[in-house]
């Protein structure tokens, strides 16, 4: 069954299970402590800090496991702010950040410091030049992805890197879904990442700290890894972890290779294959192995679940989705459709078999969505009729995601070109799947005043 | 070679083992996704939230997994004192809590909070009454440990409950030395643990807030876990230590009975096998498996290695064995003597045949380490020669312990009964290892001045 949502969590490596196993009835005792049980377990923990800070490009000192990913963040956010506060308390992020900076960010704010998003393109990227703007004199910390967990675009973190040290301000790489890829490259101050994402154990992430940068953390004091993870080690989990990563690096430039003809065939066949799709995020500067895009017309949580059903599993960053029933602040920050997202991740070892069964299951999903919504594929079809009204209101209060479009697209050519369709909708997707919906389709978005959305019908060709 | 170390922490039990095989392959999705090998990991985390919320003693959805136990114990105490932030912002703890709940308050204090320390009497435990009157109008949360986890004394948690109850104050239990016995009686309102003291595997820790307690999780906002655990659930070590928690409980009452035994032979006998020798903590209301005892006239590190190479490991809250030279915060407020300390705590399944050539070791090692130090068996022998200065000054400063203790025992009877030694020492351990000296000989503490101690001979008998 093949699962393809290997951006969000991925099985144990087998080199992983082997060295869990191996390492389980050795690595189980207090690391601190003295006597032979403790010492065999720190003997463990000491070289699997040596493995991973070799795959990480960091010293072994420089490296502390944390108890994941997000408390990595965590940490080496607030720790890199708090050694950093007489510089000053702006925090630069981009908009594209995964929600564990953007919430750490949340909390330095309320504290009273400041944050500045740095905005990105249409394919999730941010401008070097820009980010060099939005720094200043007080800025403490900047915190930039490698690359992003949704849709896949490769962050310019080597430039960013040179300006944040022109400006003397330390940069910290969210390294999460870019590092069984490869190291980071460029002049980055902290680091980190999350094991479970290149199939470690979850339970283990690292917060790399460069000798030399500012660095205080933050909580209530604890000696265990340097203050960075509160709480007793998983040594069993850490010694995986740091077997699993030197794994999939060793096979990690071939399958990057493969993964990458394998996502290039799904970016060009899904728009063919699939009527009003966009693929979003970069095309080239991307991950290997991810790719995402959106259906006109279609509620994603819909979708995904025709997708299980023919034995798909896949993630979305559609409003319905989530638990807050609001698009995902990367699509939203990037200005794309967010409905009927689908977000596509192989897991190494992916066959290309499977891909292709995969765009052989995809269109009757969507299709089977959009039928079951009444937006087939004669939506927006046929001229407006003579004497049509020059102005519609389509009421679509209530409603949720995709269905403000679907009524949209049902009415635009009941207006002559150059007439105005006014939808109501209160649903947060609209804002950005409205102006999306005009950008693919080549009518005119004249903007929105509270719930209240313009669109102008263009003629087709005009 | 027997591990004498439980209370730091267990191997893996059997049935943990198991449960982590079984599950390693079943639990490694995000268990929030919609997609089958989500739901699947969210099966195994809610069948695991039930087999652990039984042995706790509360309802499934009261139940959190975090990532340690000392995780449980910040995120517990800091989300009820915000919760409770209307009602006031005193913290009452016991001053022989784990460094974990005391880091903590100190967090607490530091953002102007207020903490306040109940005694301990000589045995290690709070008195209901005094706990009563700490409490006060301002009280947010009172925090109490089940056991001490140093010297295994049993605090009087049910009484101390309906104190906090009759106050309004909810308590908080630090249950992680005693969990793996039994439930915790009374009416508590929050309750912390940790997997692997327990035989499961560490990077688990558990929290229970009962329904109604006001809790308001601090730091980023995460979904997981309620907001109590940020990070990517470890759901096969979640699963593993549940089981483990059911399994030690079906073994515990017999367990218990049988540890029980060896522990009172090792309290009966320690004294009888070594000179100068104080067993610490509650005789009777106690753990069943662990007893602490000090040694005069020792290096606690040097013991420790000593019983080390002998093949026994265990752990001591001497000042020489701690990264800050300073002796234990538990034998501190105990009063009890800190050098040449060992704790003494057997996993389940130690045989008695390994406690009795424990028995049979113990007296060389220490004597071992006595005569290394010049301090053997003729250490404050002889009557006091004719004509002797009624007062002596010993300069024992820049000596670390236990050599401060040692030379005034070489020289208390170089002055006539009811003469004066005054000892010179800046090392930290003498404040308490002096007076418990006096208390151990009979010889009177008159106090002390800066770092000059003063001790007034009593004749024996006397």
């Amino acid at each position: 069954m093949p699962y393809f949502d290997a951006a969000s969590s991925l099985p144990l490596h087998p080199v992983a299970r082997q060295a869990l196993l191996a390492s389980v009835d050795e690595g189980w005792a207090d690391p601190s402590r003295p006597h032979r049980e403790g010492r065999r377990a720190r003997m463990l923990l000491d070289a699997a800090r040596e493995t991973a800070a070799e795959a990480v490009g960091c010293r072994p000192d420089e490296l502390r496991f944390t108890s994941s990913g997000t408390q990595a963040l965590h940490t080496g956010i607030t720790g890199a702010l708090a050694g950093r506060r007489r510089a000053g308390r702006r925090l630069v992020v981009s908009a594209v950040e995964h929600s564990a900076v953007l919430h750490t960010a949340e909390v330095h704010e309320r504290a009273g410091g400041l944050t500045r998003q740095v905005e990105v393109d249409r394919t999730g990227r941010v401008d070097a030049q820009e980010w060099a703007r939005a720094l200043g004199e007080d800025c403490a910390l900047a915190c930039l992805q490698s690359a992003n967990h949704e849709v896949g675009t490769v962050q310019p973190v080597e430039e960013v890197a040179a300006v944040c040290a022109e400006a003397g301000v330390p940069l910290l790489v969210d390294a999460a879904q870019s590092l069984p890829w490869g190291p980071v490259a460029g002049d980055w101050s902290l680091l980190a990442g999350s094991a479970h994402k290149w199939g470690g154990p979850a339970g283990v992430g690292l917060l790399a700290v460069r000798k030399g940068v500012r660095f205080a953390p933050q909580g209530p004091v604890d000696e265990r890894e340097s203050g960075a993870a509160p709480g007793f080690e998983n040594i069993p989990a850490i010694v995986a972890a740091a077997a699993a990563l030197r794994a999939v690096r060793a096979e990690a430039d071939a399958e990057a290779a493969r993964l990458r003809a394998l996502v290039d065939r799904i970016r060009a066949r899904v728009p063919e294959l699939v009527p009003d799709t966009e693929v979003v995020g970069d095309p080239v500067r991307r991950l290997p192995h991810l790719v995402t895009f959106s259906c006109l017309y279609v509620d994603g949580e819909a979708l995904l679940h025709a997708l299980d059903a023919a034995g798909y599993s896949v993630s979305s960053g559609s409003s319905c989705t989530s638990s807050t029933l609001t698009p995902s602040h990367v699509l939203r920050a990037m200005g794309v459709l967010s409905e009927g997202n689908v977000r596509v991740s192989l897991p190494p070892g992916t066959p290309e078999s499977e891909v292709d069964r995969f765009l052989d299951a995809l269109p009757g999903a969507v299709e089977g969505v959009r039928a079951h919504l009444g937006a087939g594929a004669g939506t927006a079809a046929g001229p407006a009729p003579s004497g049509a009204a020059s102005e519609i209101t389509v009421d679509a209060r209530g409603k949720l995601c995709p269905l403000p479009v679907i009524e949209l697209a049902k009415v635009i050519e009941d207006v002559p070109a150059g007439g105005v369709v006014r939808v109501l909708a209160d649903d947060e997707a609209a804002r950005l799947d409205i102006p999306a919906w005009c950008e693919m389709t080549g009518h005119a978005y004249e903007g929105a005043e509270g719930i209240e959305y313009r669109v102008r019908r263009v003629a087709a060709g005009a």
